[in-house]
Parts: C-alpha cells; structure tokens; sequence
C-alpha cells in the first residue's frame, strides 16, 4: 500500500507543469438555490407518501374503476386531501363503460387432466356459467398468430406465449404485451372460440397479470384469459408433447355502464394568475391487488411533494394535485381531465405511474426556452442518485395525451426491473413498496415542485396568526 | 504485490527451525473409493432426476393424497420405473381418510369492505356454501390464543398470527406452524365458529400456505384456514385501527374414504441376503401446485441416483426404491411400510423430502458398529460442498418413524432458505427448481449409495450379450 501511494506520488512530482492551452471546461452549471436542496434532502425522512399508501391499501384496497370500491376509494381522497391542509378540493365526474369479472376456471382435460389458474382480461367476451370446451393451438408470439392461416384457429382456443424481459426501464411492455392487447382480436378474427396468453409479467409466481385489451370494430368478443406464466409454461410443455390439448375454459363477467371522477386539490399559488404545476397519478386499481404499486404509491408520492412545498410555505405558482380516475380500462379520467382543461395553460404535468422503486431518471420536455430551467432540475435532482435523461421527452399515462398535445412535462422515472413481477396482479400489495426507495421518489418530486413552482415564501409571523 | 510476497518469505525464512515436539496431527481419513469419486462426479451431469420431476409435474400435475390424481401417479410411477429398468415393481395400497376443498373465499364487511385470499386447511371443518360471518378476533401468536380466555373467543372468527422467519436448516416450522397444527383445535375448544391463520410461510405472494391438521379428540371440527401472508398483514393493519372487524368466510370441503399405496421398485444386490438399502420420497402431493418441490424432486433424486447405480452394474446391497403415498395428510404411506416391513432389516435408510436445493449437511445414524463408514460417507460428500453433520442423527418424514424405531439412517439436508416461500402452496411448479442444485443433490445420494450399496460390480462382456 505504502509503495503504491509512494508512485503514486512519484507520478504526480513528475507530471510536466509546464505551459498547456488554456482549459476549455464545460460551461458552469446552474446553483442549485438552497431552499430546494433542502427541501429536497429533508423529504429523505418523508412519512405522507407511506400514509397515503398505507390508508389507501389498507381502508379501500382493490378499487377497481366505475365500481363502489372506486367510489370509496374517491370518498377516502376528498377526506384524506383535505385533512392534509389542501385547498379547491373537488371531484370532476364522468361516466364510462365498466367490466366486471365472475367466476374464472381454466381445466386441461386431456392428455394430462390438470387445473389451470387463469384470470379474465379486462373487456373478455364471457363464457356461459358451465364454461366451453375447446382444443388448445398455441403459438410462441402475436406475430406467429398473425401469420396462421385462419384454418389452424378456426373453433379452437388459441394460446400465445411471448418472451418478455425484466429491463430498467421497463421497456418490453409495450412490444411483448401485444398478445394481450391485440392477440384477443386477431383470435377472434380468425375464428378463435377463445384465447389464453401468458400473462404479460416476468415472475414466476401462481398470480395472473390482468389487464385491459379492446376488441377492434366488426370482430366478435371471445372470452380471453391470462395463464400465470408458470402455467403458460406448463400449457407449453403440455403442447410440446404433441398429443391433442383439451382445456375447459369458464370465463364469465358482464359489461356495465357506471361513474368514475377525478379527484382534484391544490396547494394555491402567491400569484393564481400564473398556470398551475399539475402533479398526479391514478386512484383505481385492478381489482385483484390492492393496487399498492399500482398506483397507490403514485398518487401518494404527488401529494406527499405538494404537502411538504405547503409545510414550508406558499409556492409561486399553483400546485394542482389530480388523483386521476379510471385509468386502468383505458385511461378515461386522463382523457375527461384533457377534455375539461386540455387547452388551459399549464405549467408542467408530471404523473407517477411505475410503482415506487428508485427514480434513476430524469426526462423533461419544457421547451427550448426553458432549458436553463430543466437543466437546473437535472442538478437538483442530481444528488439522489437520479441521471439526467433528455429534454425532449416526458412520460406519463393520463398525462400523455396532454403531453403529446404539448403540454410541458416532466418525467421521472422510475426503476422498473421488478414492475412487471407486480404489475396487475394479485400480488399487488403494500409489502412490495419500499419505504426506502418510495422516500426518495418524494425527495426527487419535492425538489422538482421547488424548482418549477417556487420560490416558496416561508409564512410570516403575522400570516401565522 | 511484490513486496508483499517478500515479506512473506522473510517472515518464512525468519521461522525457528529449531527442535520441535512430534506434531499430534488428525487421523488420517478414510479414502474415498476411485469409483465412488467417479460416481459422484459424474452425477453432476446427472438428466434423469429432471426428467422424473418434470414428468411427474406436466403430465400428472398436483396429486393429491387419496384422489384420482394420485392414482394416476402410481400407475405413471409404475410405467416411469419399468422403463428405466428397475425390477420388483410393485403397488403397496391402503386405505385412508381423504379431506378435499370446495369453493373458499373470505371478504371482510366492515369496516373496510374487501376480499382476502384464503384456502381450507386439511381436515378443516365445512361451512355451508353461503359461508359464515362473525367478528374476527386477532391474536399475536399461539400462545397468545392459548392464554386468552374463552369468553374474548367464543362465537367469533380467530385470526392467528406468527413470526416464522427463514432458515437454512428449516427450523422453525414447527415451532412456528403452531398456529396451523394446533390452532384449530384450540380454537374450537374455547368456542370460535372458525379460524384463519396467517399462512406457515416465509414469502410475500397472494398464495396462501395450506397444510395438514387435525382436531384433538373431543373438539368439533371448525373452518380453518390459511390467509396468504400479504393477506394477514392485510388483516392485521384492519384489525389495528381498532374498530369492530366482521368477515364473511365460506369454506367447504368434505371427509371421503379412499385408497392410496407406496410404489415400490428395486435394484437387485449381487448378495439378497443382505438387508437392502431404502430411498425414497413420496409421490403425493398437495392440491394448490404441481408439487415440484415437494416432493417430485424427492422421489426424482432417490430414483435418479439409484438408476445411476444400476447403470454402472451391479451393487452388493439391494437398493429399495420407495414412493411413498399419501405423505401430506398423515405420513400414511410411511406407516404402511412401517407396519409391513418395519422390522425387517435394512442396510440404511434415507429420503428426499425438503426440495431440491443443494445439499449443505449430511447427518448419519449408523450405530457406533459403523462408524468409520459413516466417516467415509463424510468424505466422499465433501468435495460437493457439504459439511459433515452428526452421526446419531437423521431426518426424514415418512421413514422417522422407523428411524426412531432403531432403524439406520442418512440425512442429506437440503438447503431450505427458499423452501417456505413455496411449500404447500400454488407456486410449488416446476420453475421452482434450480437444475444445476438438483444434479449437486443426485450427485450426493449417488455417493451415498456407492458407498452403503457398493460395491458396484460392472457387468463383464459375458454379461452383456
């Protein structure tokens, strides 16, 4: 050790010192102001997000939307925000199309009689009660399904596997989960009695990932089902065998029509001319979990950032927390949000919708003329560990039609290699958020509201009277 | 790193070289036989084991105990033994109780509307199919439940909690599987109409741990069942808020009578008159997965180091392959055995039953008499990694009894650190098992058996033709 410290040295004495070009260095970033540093460093002890989280998993649970649960689930917000101190609490109504699951089996009756676990995909056709009874065609991809001939489907149960990977960013979803959202129309195009995937998820546990799916005009809907993926792995050693697959399949649920709203609150602003910073994530879950990932951990993670701006005083501009609803079957409340003030001026949208693992990353999209301010969020943010991402780009579910449509964003992203394991099943619960890792989600959120709705004016002894 | 070494050999060279006493080293160990080493060594390429267990695992699935599932077991495990060439294939029946489950659910009213994932425990008592509904009373541990008087039970629904960690060793289930063991029928004693107890598990999934019990004499049968983990924590947190707490659980099942048998199959000795070595596991498994782990792997390891045997020649010893049935709801099929053949002598005998993770210990109780074979069998594990354990103790469900019982025996203890994340529950599939640790267990009991069996005389030309 000490010989090696001692060439070290050596090297060093001996570097030249003689004349070099004047450095270029890189031109001096942004001062982070010290109030969002703070801010920033004391939400690492945050305890609303896990509150949030915590009631919300505990006292409503599953709150699937258009249902009664949803509509606690809105009753709990009103009481819940305006407990927290939050200012212009209100619900926007709308109504929707709502489907409901009912009695799920899925039975392989030969070669090798074994029962299946199985859950409907939101919008499935149903089964009659007793079920049906079909031979199983199954193939390794959406993309081997497109290209069957109808003759290999016509009448059978089709099965369809994928090869999804766990990635950081979770990027997978949207290429490997066609055969949930486009494989139940195809199926049924080519003349398909039912179809089961292989839940999109990348565990290996007995838990179905449901999850929504529409069948494109003109095409008949078939009852269509999400194996486990230990027993889609089962089914194909089953097939691999060669010898006929019979499954029974009894899929029944009921479309409705119903109600869902958006839950809105604010943290008003010193100057309510300005537009408001809308943070949010979604209230409604799937109704197997309790929704903890998914996306209870969101709507807290929003709250929790606007309640310790407001803790330390009045932000500039307007924080508007949206509890979205409705935006697992298709994101309705996003889409009536957009349609009551899609056009109103916003600020930024930001939304948390990936579970409350670490956030690594940071996109923002505020525009060429904001780029000093999205830089000086990159070096706020910059100390949690959080890589600054590009700035051409937000994230966001209920958020991104706004986005797309132009509204500034900001995308915080967030560790995603175990979201898929989670993500729309049973398994869905309050264990899987880590209190940890959900702390500097608020951390990273707080400093981002400092930035862009602040400065923040500490009440004075007079406003405290 | 150059100094370092100099320094070492100036340290070596300054060494006194002076006058030392005569070193008192170890006994020399026992040397392992070339064949025996060969054996081993060659078992960790091993294929046969995997092909048993996922055999047995696709093409029967779960086979519980007593049913049709199991009876196709035994005629699978027939065919399976006969093509791998083992001789005295036989059926050993008997009859039993056989307890299966109905239709489960469990929903709390209020104060928190919602459903939990629950299963029957074996033996539970049956509710109608419209279920019960009483208030819940929760309770920290068994003896809390035990201590309480019967008036805080009486006429309600007990919720049993526990804190049973994960262990290498597996210590723990019983202490810890209190709740399930004894619980129901406490519970019934003090005047509960059910009880749900967390699952004896160690994971966080939505899959709830079943298992058998049985109510003492004198006690009537009430529902019991097993909440899944994130479920009683679920209950937990509702039950710590403090307010009344009502569920609407329903669990049928129902009592049968019906026949199980131990599938016995053997490689003959070159000497039969020499007591034959016993291994084995056992074929049934419970209801909710396909029994991979417990315990395809078991009767896959005994069968696939036995096979190995046979392929290398002829072994002095008999080796008697047994597949126990009906392991879970009774160590049925060990007590069959016992009473057939449990006073006639056996050479050894040793079982698989706790997974397919690597073998860590070796535990033997050879008697005093053999106690340089027992260090031979020490020797000839270690270069897989496992410790040499105690030599008056061996382990063992279905042969404890006979092990108790003054009948010799073998403990390879299986890593057990993941086993209650999956035992006895929906997720026990054969993704559960790590190929490459259950070649290192056929590796282990292929040593064993060449040393306790051998040794193995290979076939000579002559032989052959």
């Amino acid at each position: 050790m000490r010989i090696s410290l001692a060439l070290l040295l050596a090297a060093a004495i001996a570097a030249p010192l003689a004349a070099q070009p004047a450095p270029t260095l890189p031109p001096t970033p942004p001062v982070v102001p010290p109030q969002v540093a703070a801010l920033r460093d004391a939400a690492l002890q945050d305890h609303y997000a896990w509150d949030i989280t915590e009631g919300l998993t505990t006292e409503i649970g599953q709150r699937q939307a258009g249902t009664a649960a949803e509509a606690r689930a809105r009753d709990w917000a009103v009481a819940k925000l305006r407990a927290m101190g939050f200012a212009n609490i209100r619900v926007e109504p709308f109504s929707m199309p709502v489907w409901v699951r009912g009695q799920e089996s899925a039975e392989i009756l030969a070669p090798y009689p074994q029962r299946l676990v199985v859950a409907a995909l939101g919008n499935s056709g149903s089964t009659e009660p007793d079920g049906i009874t079909g031979e199983v065609v199954g193939f390794n991809s959406l993309s081997e399904l497109e290209q069957a001939p109808a003759s290999a489907v016509r009448g059978k149960i089709v099965f369809v596997r994928h090869d999804m990977p766990a990635n950081q960013d979770g990027s997978g979803y949207g290429y490997f989960g066609g055969p949930r959202r486009q494989g139940p129309s195809v199926a049924s195009a080519k003349g398909a009695i039912a179809i089961v995937i292989r839940s999109i998820g990348t565990d290996h546990h007995r838990n179905p990932h449901v999850g929504t799916q529409s069948f494109v005009a003109g095409v008949r809907p078939i009852p269509a089902g999400a194996l486990t993926v230990p027993d889609a792995e089962q089914l194909k050693r089953v097939l691999a065998r060669g010898k006929p697959v019979t499954m029974h399949l009894t899929l029944v649920s009921q479309q409705l029509q119903d109600q869902s709203g958006n839950v809105i609150a604010e943290v008003p602003g010193r100057d309510p001319r300005l537009p408001p910073v809308l943070v949010g994530g979604h209230l409604d879950s799937w109704d197997l979990g309790t929704g903890a990932i998914d996306d209870a951990s969101g709507v807290a993670i929003a709250a929790a950032s606007a309640k310790r701006i407001m803790d330390a005083g009045r932000p500039l501009r307007t924080i508007r927390i949206v509890w979205f609803g409705a935006e697992e079957p298709g994101l309705f409340g996003g889409t009536a949000y957009q349609k009551a003030h899609g056009t109103e001026p916003h600020y930024v949208m930001a939304e948390s919708d990936f579970g409350a693992d670490r956030i690594w990353k940071l996109n923002s999209k505020l525009g060429p003329a904001r780029k000093a301010e999205a830089q000086l969020l990159q070096e706020a943010l910059a100390p949690l560990g959080i890589v600054p991402g590009k700035l051409d780009e937000a994230e966001g579910s209920d958020i991104g039609g706004m986005i797309d449509a132009g509204q500034p964003g900001v995308g915080l992203s967030q560790d995603g290699t175990r979201y898929f394991d989670i993500h729309h099943t049973p398994d869905d619960t309050l264990d899987k958020i880590d209190p940890e890792q959900l702390r500097q989600n608020v951390a990273a959120w707080t400093a981002m509201l400092a930035v862009l709705a602040g400065p923040i004016e500490a009440p004075t002894a007079r406003r405290r009277r």
